[in-house]
């Protein structure tokens, strides 16, 4: 993104701060300091990113703008908390011990945060702030992607501080005191773009299958299921289309959810897609794939899925049952067993995931 | 079906019998002897009931036809076993303990009976026999309809020897000389039709709906994953087309299954619309209804669950959680508090589930 804005804006940039993951930057960028830091748990490196953000945001006039370009990964990569690191780390801790749900850990964090929860917008302030995301959240909740720096915050002090006693949380007095500040509730000086999202991405492949020969048919953008049921569903679906006579790409885009039941290695798209091989065993030409767009599917190196009507006879043959596989969470192994992995490597964004059905009819052209 | 059959050919039928389950008969059909006999285990009126369509079947020309109309539940409402009544179901458990599938268990009870397997349609010889059917099981396998009377049998002499010893099956000198008795391969003087299934209950669906004012569109007609992941899957696909302009309702036959993990009362279909109301909550005017077509949802009176935009609300203003509901099972209670059930009573028909999931756009006539 930061690449992007300097080859379309050139000097008109007077300074910029890039923020990615250790290890993510891609090399230097004219007027642009760069930072590696901490995800998902923020490190030093992370407050020293935050300096550096406020120190170039902190005396703006009327007359700048601030391009804030926000991605998912950004309540770690980038945090200045108002008590010490290890305090907040310990307050962190308390609430997801107490079994405390995200709502109410976000209303504590935001207060304990200088930038997030609409806060460095208004750092910002007099200066514009136009601020353009690509969000890994199904539904795009602005206040949830990075915290929302620059989205107002729609919690309460009186909810943060009955938190605080429902858990009855252990604070310093910095941090009663903050639980006591109010977040902006409005803010005059944002404008906000959501330029990529999983619905993008469902547009996006549904372009891509019309080129291929396909008709689309994106069933959904926001898929929540367990992924071997998702999985069952979409065979069932192509199933009914095995006596279609047209090319079809039935698509779904969201994340779906693994519950564990084994100790093997998989993610959520390799158990979608060996969950489908069982479905479309045998059918007519019918091939399915599922991944992840940040190209990392569970804890593998693969970003998905592959299979199609012969994958079940080939696991077969090798005496695998797919049963048994996704019974162990072992999809990662499984689909190896059928060269059935897809590996992209890191794409550098995540807009959660795309599930494909393709049901492959004689007039379409052949697939590159 | 004997009543149409009855009024459409009148004294072209030379006799009949009816055989249905205890409590369902209709009354009195001219030229029909009707039994009432056991289901889901075979009683005696079982046997007797074989015993009439025996001898009515038993003596005919090849200038006869026999209408043979099947639907569902055929296998236990009549019966005439090769072996003792208790031997059959002392076998029938043997095989249940030792953890035999379906297909294992049919190719043993197949030769355990005069009837089925095909051997029905070779007592009728050389009379043809049109037989008539309604499926209540997905995919319309003819074998395993009423364990198929007039289907040609694929099992084998030498499966069922060989799972007689798998099993290591106590067999009487009687039932050990039927599994050497093969079943009719091929049959000559049998025409086949399906009338009714859960593939014409969608169509049935589709034009209904199209009637009020919806562009239908059938997922599947097998659908057969978990009933409440099904439910958050049909309520992924109305957010997503919770901006449609149109009116649509989307279709889903099959049957779906529930892994029990409380103690309360529910169904399949109860259970899955009780998932979409917790995904569809709020969203524009979308409804939700799923049934069981023969009238029974689970071990319930009501045939399934009608849910839409404003259920979710409702309950949790009676201070009811759907994730609690669906965790004890208990979707019967949960749809009770907000007028949700749906009661048809007995329909006498079997063929699957029908879910259908509708939003309703200002263009669309006002529902009947």
């Amino acid at each position: 993104m930061a690449n992007v804005a300097a080859s379309q804006l050139g000097d008109r940039i007077d300074s910029g701060v890039v923020i990615t993951k250790h290890g993510y930057s891609k090399g230097a960028i004219a007027n642009f300091q760069i930072f590696e830091t901490g995800h998902p748990v923020p490190d030093n490196n992370s407050f020293l990113a935050a300096d550096a953000v406020i120190r170039a945001a902190g005396h703006l006039t009327a007359a700048d703008t601030v391009l804030l370009f926000l991605s998912g990964g950004g309540s770690a990569l980038f945090e200045k908390p108002l008590v010490s690191a290890s305090e907040l780390y310990g307050i962190t801790r308390q609430l997801l011990a107490s079994g405390a749900d995200i709502v109410e850990l976000n209303t504590i964090r935001k207060r304990l945060s200088a930038i997030k929860g609409g806060r460095f917008a208004q750092i910002c302030a007099p200066a514009r702030v136009h601020q353009i995301i690509l969000s890994d959240i199904i539904g795009n909740p602005l206040d949830m992607i990075a915290s929302g720096p620059a989205c107002p915050d729609s919690s309460t002090c009186a909810q943060a501080l009955e938190i605080a006693e429902k858990y009855k949380l252990q604070l310093s007095e910095t941090a009663k005191r903050c639980l006591q500040q109010e977040t902006p509730k409005y803010l005059d000086n944002v404008k906000t773009c959501v330029v990529g999202s999983v619905r993008e991405l469902c547009s996006a492949a549904e372009k891509a299958a019309k080129k291929l020969g396909y008709e689309p048919i994106t069933l959904t953008a926001s898929l929540c299921c367990e992924a071997r049921e998702a999985g069952i569903f979409l065979a069932n679906i192509a199933q009914y289309y095995n006596s279609s006579e047209k090319s079809l790409a039935v698509l779904a885009g969201g994340e779906t959810v693994v519950h564990l039941t084994g100790n093997g290695l998989g993610g959520r798209n390799q158990e979608m897609a060996l969950a489908v091989a069982a479905g479309i065993d045998g059918l007519r030409e019918t091939a399915f794939f599922s991944v992840g767009s940040d190209g990392t599917d569970g804890p593998t190196d693969a970003a998905g899925g592959y299979v199609d009507q012969d994958t079940a006879r080939k696991l077969r043959q090798k005496g695998l049952s797919i049963s048994r596989i996704l019974a162990d969470n072992d999809s990662y192994h499984g689909l190896m067993q059928c060269d059935g992995l897809i590996f992209t490597g890191a794409t550098g964004t995540n807009v959660n995931d795309l599930s494909m059905l393709l049901i492959r009819r004689e007039d379409a052209p052949a697939q590159q």
